[in-house]
C-alpha cells in the first residue's frame, strides 16, 4: 500500500477542504426544513464518488431522502467490501452553546468543528478518500460498493426498503462501516457490539384547555405533575425499568466476559470530570462502562409543557408532552419493547388525563464476532497504523441498519470507527481530531489488503 | 341611585368601546418585550380617571411599572373607599388556540373576547365607570380613591413598596377589589377569602452538555428523568405534598364549616364535561370544591428541558427546568413555604446532578369576616341588582396585596368580583359577559349607597 499512502500523503490539505464543502451543507434528516439541503448533500457525493473512480454511482429516491450508490467491480474472484455510512446530521440546536456556527467548519486544537464532522461525514469521507487512494494509485484489492444514506438519524427507513429491494447487487462478503467511536487516540478499539433502539413519544391530555391553577388548581390532574409521576414509575430505586418484561430476554453476560470488559482502559475520575458531575448514576450492580454497553437504558430524551416563558405564569397546562427512548442489548426486539412500553404506559395512566403513545423509530441490537476475519483484517490494519492491536469493546450506541443488513442480507458488518466519545457527536461543538480524519483514511486501504489476505 | 343608574343605561355603547380601547393595549407585565405596551395601559387609564373626574391623578413611577393613583375626596366625614385593581394582563400564550386575536376584542354570544377582558382590566373600568356615573349624576355617597397597579400578575413587588411609601395617602375605610368570580349569573356570591401563593422556578443540571444517549445513557443521571423523579415524590398516592412541615400551618375547616360550604351550588358532572375530564383528580378525603380553596395544592406550571422539536434526537440532555407553585391557605406562610420547598427540593436531588431553586413571588393567604361591614354592604348591593343575597364563598386564587393592604394599612378589603370561573382568565380564548361588565357598574353605587349607610 506505498503508492496509496504516499497518494493520502500529499493531498491532505485536498481531502481536508473538500471534506469543508460537505461540512457546510445543513443536511438535517429529522427537519423537513432542511429537505433541499439533505439532497444538495446527496448529490454532492454522487459527484465526489464519481471523481474518486467509482462506477455506476447513482442518487436513489426514496420516498424520504435519497440513498447514494456507487460501485468499482474489478475482479469477480476478489470479495467485495461494501461501504455504508450516513451523509445526513442531527439538528444542530441548540445552537447558542456552539462556539462557532455548526455548519461553518472550523479548526481548533487540530479539530474539525462542525456538525456531522465526526458523525457521520467525517468518517464517510475518510471511506471515498482512501478508496480514491486505492483506485488511483492502482492497488485496489477488493471489489468496493458504496451505500451512503441520508436517514440514520431518523431512523433508516427507507434505507430498509431499499436494501429489501437491492438484495442482489448489494451482495458483499463484508460491510464496512466507520460510524463508531475508539477509546482513545493512543488506545485503538473496534465495537464489537451495538446497543438498539426504541424511540417513543407520549402526550398527556388533562383539561381540554389551559386552566388558572388557582381556580382549578389541586381539584383537576395536572398533566405536567401526572406526566411526572408516569416517568418516574418506570424507574425503581435502583434504577432498574420497571416496565413489565422488559428484561425478559435481556442477554446476561457471564463472569468471564465481565471480567474481560473490566479490563477495558477507563477512567471514572477523568470521566466524571469531563462531564462536570460529582457521580455517575445507574443500574446498580453494574459498572459505568457495563451501564453504557451491555444493559438496557430509558432516558427522557425531551419534555415540554404548560408556560416556559419569560417571568411566571399560573396556569394548570392542558397537555405535556415527553419524547423517551431505550436503549436495547442483544437478544431485545425493538418492537416488543416498544409494544411492551404503551402497554404499560398507557395502562398506568390516572383517570384524569387521556394518554397517547407514538413510536418514532427503532433498531435492534447487534453482536461481531471479535474471530470474524473482517473484524480480525480490521484489528491488523489498525495495528500497522497505530502500532498496537485494536482492544474490542461493545458500543453504546445504535445503528439500527446494521441488524437489518445481516437479516436482510445476510452479511456481517465491522465496525471499524475512528472517532472518540469525546467528540460529542448530537451535541452543540460536536468535533472530529484531524488525527483521526487522516488516521482513518490511511488505515483503511491496509483493512482492504488484510480482508483480502484473511478472506482466502 | 336613580340618576347614576340612568347615566349608566344611556352611556353602556360607549363605556364598551372605551373598554375596547384598552383591551387592545398588550398590557403583559411578565415579558420585557411589551413594557411599552404595559406603560400605555397606565397613562391611558389615568386619562380616563381624569375624565371621569377624579383629582390629582397620576401615574407614580416605580423600578417596574407604573401604578395610576387619583381620588375624589368630597368631605372628610364621609367614610373613604379606596378601589384597588391591576391593568396588566397575563401572557397571551399559546396564542395558535385563540379563535380571535387576544388584543383584538371581538364580541360573541354576548361576551367580550380578549386577553384582559376579565382578569382584571374589564372589572377595572367597572370601577373607573360607576364612579362617573355617581360623580356627573351628583350621587357620590363616599370619598374614593383609586390605586390600579400593573404588576398584579408578576407578583406586586413595587406596589408593595408603594404602599409602604404612602401610607397616609392611602387610608380608607376599605378597599373594594373586583378582581374576582361569582359562581353564577343568577348565583351571586362573594369571595370571603383567598389562597395564598408560592411560585418557584427550579433548574436540574446534569452533565455540562448534552450528550448522546448511546454513548452515556443509562451510565450518566439524565436531569430530565431525575426533575420527573423529583417532581413526583412531591406528591404522595393520597396527593397529599410531602414537603415536610408544609402543613404545620395550615387551618383545618369545622365540621360546620365544611357543611355550610357543601350547601354551596356545584354541579360535578357538568364541571367534567366543561373540562372534558373523565374524572378528577386531588388530595383524598376532600371535595371538588375543597380541594380547589380551602387546600393548599403543588402544581407545575411549566416544564422543559432536552430536544423538543420536529423528530428525534437522541440526545441525553444537560439541563431541565420547571415552574412550580403552590397555593396556600390562611395561616400558611409564604416565605416559610417557599423555604421549606427549597431546603426539600435540593436535599433530594440525587449526587449525579446539581439543583437550583429560584422563587418567583408569593402571596399571603387572606379571610374576609363575612359579617365585616363592607361584606355586609356587597352582599346588600348584589341583593338589589341579582335580586337574591350573595352567597358566601372562598376563592382559589390568590390576589397576594389584599392580605398586604391588612398588614401595612389595617385596612380590609371586599371582593366584590363579576366575573365567572369559565370566563377562561389566563388561558386562550378568555371572555367577560357583557352582563356581568354592566351588572357589575350598575352594582358598585349601591355598594357606596349602603357601605355609607351601614358604616356610620
Amino acid at each position: 500500500m506505498q503508492a496509496s499512502q504516499q497518494f493520502i500523503n500529499s493531498n491532505k490539505e485536498r481531502f481536508l477542504q473538500e471534506l469543508f464543502e460537505l461540512l457546510r451543507i445543513p443536511s438535517v434528516s429529522a427537519d423537513p426544513a432542511y429537505k433541499g439541503d439533505v439532497r444538495r448533500a446527496a448529490e454532492w457525493i454522487v459527484e465526489k464518488l464519481r471523481v474518486a473512480g467509482a462506477d455506476n454511482v447513482r442518487l436513489e429516491e426514496t420516498p424520504g431522502h435519497p440513498v447514494v450508490y456507487g460501485e468499482k467491480l474489478i475482479d469477480s474472484t476478489l470479495p467485495t467490501v461494501l461501504v455504508y455510512g450516513h451523509y445526513d446530521v442531527q439538528p444542530a440546536d441548540p445552537v447558542n452553546l456552539w462556539e462557532t456556527p455548526p455548519f461553518e467548519p472550523t479548526i481548533r486544537d487540530e479539530k474539525i468543528y462542525a456538525r456531522g464532522s465526526c458523525d457521520d461525514k467525517g468518517q464517510v469521507y475518510m471511506h471515498i478518500k482512501a478508496f480514491e487512494a486505492m483506485n488511483q494509485s492502482g492497488e485496489l484489492p477488493c471489489n468496493v460498493k458504496f451505500m451512503i444514506e441520508g436517514e440514520e438519524e431518523i431512523g433508516s427507513d427507507n434505507l430498509e426498503v431499499f436494501v429489501k429491494n437491492n438484495k442482489e447487487r448489494l451482495q458483499a462478503d463484508v460491510i464496512l462501516v466507520s460510524d463508531s467511536a475508539m477509546i482513545a487516540n493512543d488506545i485503538p478499539s473496534i465495537e464489537s457490539g451495538l446497543r438498539g433502539l426504541s424511540y417513543l413519544e407520549v402526550k398527556v391530555q388533562g383539561p381540554n384547555k389551559d386552566l388558572h391553577s388557582g381556580v382549578y388548581g389541586g381539584a383537576v390532574a395536572n398533566p405536567v405533575n401526572i406526566l411526572c409521576q408516569m416517568i418516574a414509575s418506570l424507574q425503581d430505586e435502583f434504577n432498574r425499568i420497571t416496565i413489565p418484561g422488559f428484561y425478559e430476554d435481556v442477554e446476561e453476560l457471564s463472569a468471564s466476559d465481565r471480567a474481560a470488559m473490566a479490563q477495558t482502559p477507563f477512567d471514572l475520575e477523568a470521566y466524571q470530570k469531563e462531564l462536570d458531575i460529582a457521580a455517575v448514576h445507574g443500574e446498580s450492580g453494574y459498572t459505568t462502562l457495563e451501564r453504557a454497553s451491555i444493559r438496557p437504558t430509558l432516558d427522557v430524551n425531551g419534555i415540554w409543557g404548560g408556560y416556559i416563558g419569560e417571568g411566571a405564569k399560573t396556569v394548570l397546562p392542558s397537555v405535556a408532552h415527553a419524547k423517551i427512548s431505550m436503549r436495547l442489548v442483544p437478544n431485545q426486539s425493538s418492537n416488543k419493547i416498544t409494544e411492551l412500553f404503551t402497554k404499560h404506559f398507557l395502562s398506568i395512566a390516572p383517570k384524569g388525563v387521556k394518554v397517547m403513545v407514538t413510536p418514532h423509530h427503532g433498531g435492534e441490537a447487534y453482536v461481531m464476532p471479535t474471530d470474524h476475519v473482517a473484524f480480525q483484517a480490521a484489528s491488523e490494519a489498525m495495528e500497522i497504523t497505530f502500532g498496537k492491536p485494536a482492544i474490542p469493546t461493545r458500543g453504546g450506541g445504535s445503528i439500527p441498519i446494521v441488524a437489518l443488513f445481516e437479516k436482510e442480507l445476510g452479511i456481517k458488518s465491522v465496525l471499524m470507527g475512528f472517532g472518540l466519545d469525546s467528540d460529542d457527536i448530537h451535541s452543540p461543538n460536536e468535533h472530529f481530531g484531524l488525527f483521526n480524519f487522516y488516521k482513518g483514511i490511511e488505515t483503511i486501504p491496509y483493512f482492504f489488503q488484510k480482508f483480502k489476505q484473511l478472506h482466502s
